[in-house]
């Protein structure tokens, strides 16, 4: 007994990035003319902009004796130009065995650290509206290490283990704990090691990069859901040189259910640190801090409901104190998004948003697609967009 | 509820192209030998010579009050090799809300343009029968633009809107307007689009490329079914050189079914334009334009259907008079198909097409398989091949 | 009526696969030092190390008087990593037509030769216990022709028909033959055919690489089945060398189930050939023959299996020989394994495996996961590795 389930999600999205240029005519330069600005801007049908596309199968078989086995196999689809089809089970690909232990799921999984992300904040992280928390999190280089080289149709499972892992090894509390709830998770790396470590074939050996170590607590009763996480995700590995790259994220977030309204919150800080098996004379590349507030709020309305939400990032370079030199301020940005969700039914429902992220400091942060135009001395400013479209589950 | 459905199609096929050595002795090179023909072919366990191979999952969700949503996702797959798999939904990908005043589809989509070509063939533009409309207007760089880089196993949505558009908008009329019928379709170029255009990034900018607009109106009642089609396709577009390369396409197709037999017939004008922001001293570059005519029939004969078929296109490249130098007769190629398909039932059917084409002036159309040998002085003339196979569908 | 099956299977497998370094001080190197050994190791969540994942959808249609219509379409999945969904059919991709005649089966299928080595190894030559017959047999240059270019996530289905084969039309015995079973095939080479063939365009022609031709034979009836195969593999074909490179195939397996206990045994011999047109002087490339024996055993324990294998092979490199020059000893290599699988039910299993291979003379063969260390003078020697996994069908 199979269950085949999806999600279909279209939507006329447009977005909006527009750059300044800041410089003006200094003694150096006494006849500089300021640019202005420069935008960058695209509108299509996008797909996911309310939750994410997706086709899976799904199954559970009792064994008895309060035992079960499970699977779950989900692929992201682009329904907007048919490209992503179930090439991949990159959403979610586990098989599980369950009883009055809890649960134990291999595979492919969301993160512990990702939950809270996404659960408290009322776009789901998916369109325009997504919390800036996710935003900074998932880019690449900035914060999360490198991307995996494109393939066509073929979405990558490697690259960051900041929404999910593969080869994780996970564990449930069961649900039966009175409201508590909470899991453990660890994921392979699957690097070759060599024995001794200076057979090691290639300078860039990369050794643990991969690994992810992380958990969840939470409480939820009545209106109340509250959980925090913590996790461990080695973004490099390097052994000759001698140094490890890791992204070490804790976050907090709570929702409270008073009704007609629906309060929501999280605060999550990310560190990026080096660790160097031998620190340098002069010390080595200082971690850089991403600290992110988000508040939100959700109000029924009918079959109807308003979403709407606040977020802010600050990141923190730790930069060293340089005499006569002025320190560089952090770049930061925050985003204000609101939308409505007006559904047909359960399984179909048509979605409005629009948002904005003001950047500062060169901080570059969209609300989806075409990135800033920063060449030619410009400078990330506003980011707006839109979505509207339509929603359908089966 | 969820449809899977789907269409295993396999054949025994062979192809043979022969160019000939249309070269003698000169003046000027007394000595010449000719070199005779050479003949390129090749023989295939093929894959939808009948019906398209596809796997597909579709459903209806009934809203009330006459509305309905509805999604339909369906992936090429090639059988013969087990190479392509669900990798892409590129054969249709679309999301619906359906009512009273009609349809709203979006996604991927056939063209408005495309119907008339395949609606209106014997041969349902399958096989080695497909009419020459199909084959030469689907063909790369000779007339829809380029291909993409091929990826192994996952079939791409770009390249060509000639038979299906990614990211589109479509409406339909409803369907009980006394036999009349009717689409308008509009697809996102989904390029990004700088403001001021001199800050646009890359020298080979392609806004607007891929972009589609067309639509079909047809009438079908009792054995009639009428339609004509505009659609014009943006293939190329050059912010700095100031030029836009669009196919405009115009067919009208019909058929009428007088029972012991069935006539169908259709007219196709393409035309392959270069738009120039300043247009060049000396003229810019002619149009192309590709007309076409198809004259089918088919007749049911027991549980079996006999199908044949004529087409001719003829391209015209418009080519100024040059004082002192003959002018070069434009490509034509012509073709004949008939088969026979049994019906084993009405999902599984065994099939057998034989078919001939026949080039002049350069034209190098194929009935499949591998191209012309057109290096060494040889030139494309007849194609020929068959296929010999079982659809079976789910 | 479409039939959903699938097979989720994730282990916790750990490799290790040690080099030594066998030389010491010589006349010629009085002061060499040796390097010892070098290990190199992984340990993974891996995926089909007891039945391999897979996604699959089959089906079949009466068509009356016997005959039926009949397709199945299987993909290979990596569950512990989700990259890898329904991108290929690269497993199986077949429609048949069946009847009082047997079966006729056309696309991508098992090879004949490929059944004995699975059938008859007590590890359906899966996971690390998989037997040494297939591990030499499946090596990609050391004997079976070069592997594809991997793409990420897309399984090829080129390179090797020594488990599976494209483009392959089989027949298959009807089943009521008194236990006499037994199969024929032949796979298209599809590749592109000229003529005179002095038009062939590249000097790396291929034609014909890809083609196999094999068949099996077979009696079951009560606890004993007993089967022989032979099969072709043309590996490389090079027109304007004049060389054709095939893999030829014999086997011969059976099983004999005694009740508390269950025996298997195989012997197969393959011989990698290489063809001249024309004779080279000196002699051309020796074949080199691939020999391999298989022993084991299961034995049931209530809901439990246990199983265990001894496997062995010998290359035979052919070497001529040369005058003062020690004959090099032909690489060979053995492996035991052993196992045992808990029924928690009848699709779901956990089991545990473990295996140790010996290579001698240069032989390099594992039980998966790295290769040996062999750069800087080291020989490989063991491989050993664990599964510890979890197996649920669905």
């Amino acid at each position: 007994s199979v269950t085949l389930f999806g999600v279909v999600d279209a939507s006329i999205s447009g977005y909006s990035s527009t750059s300044r240029d800041l410089n003006g005519a200094t003694f150096l330069n006494p006849f500089y003319v300021n640019k202005g600005s420069v935008k960058a801007s695209r509108r299509e049908l996008a797909n996911g902009a309310y939750n994410s596309s997706r086709l899976g199968f799904r199954g559970t078989e009792d064994l008895g004796g309060g035992l079960a086995a499970s699977f779950w196999l989900e692929a992201p689809i682009t329904n907007d130009d048919g490209q992503t089809g179930v090439s991949t089970f990159a959403r979610r690909s586990t098989v599980s065995l369950s009883g009055g232990f809890g649960e134990l799921r291999l595979g492919r999984d969301y993160t512990a650290t990702f939950w809270n992300d996404t659960v408290f904040d009322p776009f789901g992280t998916n369109g325009v509206g997504t919390n800036l928390i996710f935003t900074a999190n998932a880019g690449f280089n900035a914060f999360n290490g490198t991307a995996a080289t494109p393939v066509v149709g073929v979405p990558s499972v490697t690259g960051s283990n900041y929404v999910r892992t593969s080869n994780s090894i996970g564990y449930f509390l069961p649900p039966n704990l009175g409201g508590f709830y909470g899991q453990l998770q660890y994921a392979f790396s699957e690097k070759t090691k060599y024995s001794p470590g200076l057979a090691t074939p290639d300078v860039a050996n990369n050794s643990r990069q991969g690994r992810y170590v992380g958990g969840r607590f939470g409480y939820a009763n009545g209106p109340l859901d509250v959980a925090i996480a913590y996790g461990s995700s080695t973004i490099g590995d390097q052994y000759y040189v001698g140094t490890t790259n890791k992204v070490n994220t804790l976050n907090l977030g709570a929702s409270y259910d008073f009704g007609p309204v629906k309060l929501f919150g999280e605060v999550s800080r990310a560190k990026n640190k080096l660790d160097y098996e031998t620190e340098p004379f002069l010390g080595g590349r200082p971690d850089i801090d991403l600290t992110g507030y988000l508040l939100g709020v959700t109000v029924p309305v009918g079959a109807g409901l308003i979403r709407a939400s606040y977020s802010a990032v600050k990141y923190d370079n730790n930069q060293q104190e340089v005499l006569f030199q002025p320190r560089i301020a952090d770049p930061k940005a925050n985003k204000l998004a609101i939308g409505y969700v007006h559904n047909l039914s359960k399984r179909t429902a048509l979605y409005a948003t629009i948002a904005r992220v003001s950047n500062k400091n060169g901080a570059a942060l969209t609300v989806g697609g075409p990135s800033f135009v920063t060449s030619g001395g410009f400078t990330p400013k506003t980011s707006t967009g839109y979505d509207f479209g339509i929603r359908h589950a089966f």
